[in-house]
């Protein structure tokens, strides 16, 4: 593919070789419900107090499935209907299976989801509120991974690859087109990190128009192989992950996504357990938001880095906000 | 004023004699800042499983204010910046004058907020952390507002009078905009009633817009003066008020907002306090939100007459998030 260039306002053409484009960016929003586009945008100044910089809120969970990923099973889904196919599979954290269990219910689509049995229970009750049929596997997400892989493989069905299939990617960037469009100007953004779907895609689009805001990926210590991969700018895998932050729990980087986020990223860091329960009680405490461990991961990398953001304007992307109350609970209790 | 007509689709047109009118409320949306505008609008089934009907959540919490309220003292402060004033009273529960201490901040304006010293501290801290002079009372909200006033007296300043003031109303008003607009249609609307702003607001569009939508205020038996005028159709007002819906705790009802209320609510149902409690559970729980006890007196309105809304859809207004954390967490514990 040729690389895509852009030109925006006075600046030099920005020019990026990712999997990404952004006219097909914005092509999805045609597609994507608009109950998951334009989502809220917003200062949130009794944060930004505690932690010593402007804080900006993209809020992802207010919306049926209560997290980003429909904007991507939108697109799936769409295009597999508009192909006359009746089925779909994948592999999921939680939220994956749950906006691609909504998408596909809208669109006659046999959905199953293959998920591991450690999945907080209120992801794998609401996948299977919505229809789906729902598998589960011992093991981490990496063993969902390979199962769902088998059962598309057997069933000849699309396997839905997160952060891999171009689609998921180019969903998540649509939140880079509504970050580009909104005012007030700010430095930088915050976006968890996990198979790297969000980062690459976000972060192409801010790379693409406005090339000064600063890119920083979040993830969690216990679940660090893509932050090392791109440190090392090479996939390092790890043994095992080990966080509450288990939508962004893999082990095994993809090598095309690690390619993309070599070109979009300006940094990548990683945060302690009790830094992202910090950033969940952060959230509820002084902005009355209900954030999972993953989505409370920007809020935890300023908590650990304080003077880096001093005085900056930073946008955190409150990515998802499916919980199970009862450790919810435990995590935010003063 | 001539009664307002207004034609839409093939229906009869529909003849309303509020204080509204559509052209202005129209209008607002120029002045109003887009953080407040075009909230979200979802189903939740999860919460709709539980209550035995369709629900849709328009949700007010996510920006700046965490609240409604910025609608109206947007329009309110932007006449006054284009009048050359420089200052600004109101009495408040708690939610109006964060809003007027936001929207007078970014105008230039001096804002005074009068409150009870029994509002909740969260709401209180948030009014003087936006830079507003906070003047506490002894005594309840109508306390409030007969000192509010005669502050804004002896000063010779603009006294922001909720409901009252057409601004209060218009600026609620612009939330049936978004209803109507928004697909898929629905049978009902859930209003929180107080001074009545926001049911005269969102009533008269609905009931000129999309006259076959049933608008039914919910307010809680503890402080029912505003619904009992409604079915007695006379103000009718009460000696105290008991809730924890502090922000509809009036107990005087003002005559001209009772005869626009007159004109386009359908019903209007009194809930008690336990049922308030379900409902902040309920949406906690099964739709991630937090939100206020007055925010929750739609679902509470579900609870207490479940064969009412059996299989319809039902929108209710989550219409502010500002809770006392302790308290917040007595009420949602399991």
């Amino acid at each position: 593919m040729a690389p895509q260039v852009v030109k925006y306002g006075a600046m030099e053409p920005v020019v990026l070789n990712t999997r990404l484009r952004l006219d097909r960016i914005r092509a999805a929003r045609q597609v994507i419900d608009p109950q998951f586009l334009d989502t809220p945008l917003y200062r949130c100044d009794e944060l930004g107090r505690r932690l010593g910089c402007t804080v900006s809120v993209k809020l992802e969970t207010a919306n049926p499935v209560r997290s980003f990923k429909a904007r991507a099973t939108e697109l799936v889904t769409s295009r597999l209907a508009g192909q006359g196919r009746d089925a779909v599979v994948c592999a999921s954290a939680g939220n994956l299976g749950q906006a691609l269990g909504w998408s596909g219910r809208r669109r006659g689509l046999d959905v199953t989801v293959v998920a591991s049995r450690r999945a907080p229970a209120a992801k794998l009750d609401r996948i299977r509120a919505l229809g789906a049929e729902l598998e589960l596997v011992d093991g981490d997400f990496e063993a969902a991974r390979e199962r769902a892989a088998a059962v598309a493989r057997r069933r000849g069905v699309r396997l839905v690859e997160d952060s891999l299939d171009i689609e998921t990617c180019e969903g998540a960037a649509t939140i880079g087109l509504e970050l580009a469009a909104g005012a007030p100007s700010f430095d930088t953004v915050l976006i968890a990190l996990g198979g790297g779907a969000m980062a690459t895609g976000v972060g192409h689009v801010l790379k693409t128009l406005l090339p000064a805001v600063e890119v920083i990926c979040v993830q969690p210590l216990g679940a660090p192989a893509m932050t090392r991969s791109w440190h090392e700018r090479r996939v390092v895998t790890t043994e095992s992950a080990d966080t509450i932050a288990d939508g962004v729990a893999g082990r095994f980087p993809i090598p095309v996504v690690l390619d993309d986020l070599l070109q979009v990223a300006d940094d990548a860091v990683l945060v302690r357990e009790a830094s992202i329960v910090a950033g969940m009680r952060m959230l509820l405490e002084h902005a009355g938001l209900v954030a999972e461990p993953s989505a409370a991961l920007g809020v935890a990398a300023v908590l650990e880095d304080r003077d880096r953001f001093a005085g900056r304007h930073v946008v955190t992307i409150v990515c998802g906000g499916n919980v199970d109350l009862d450790a919810y609970r435990r995590w935010t209790r003063a």
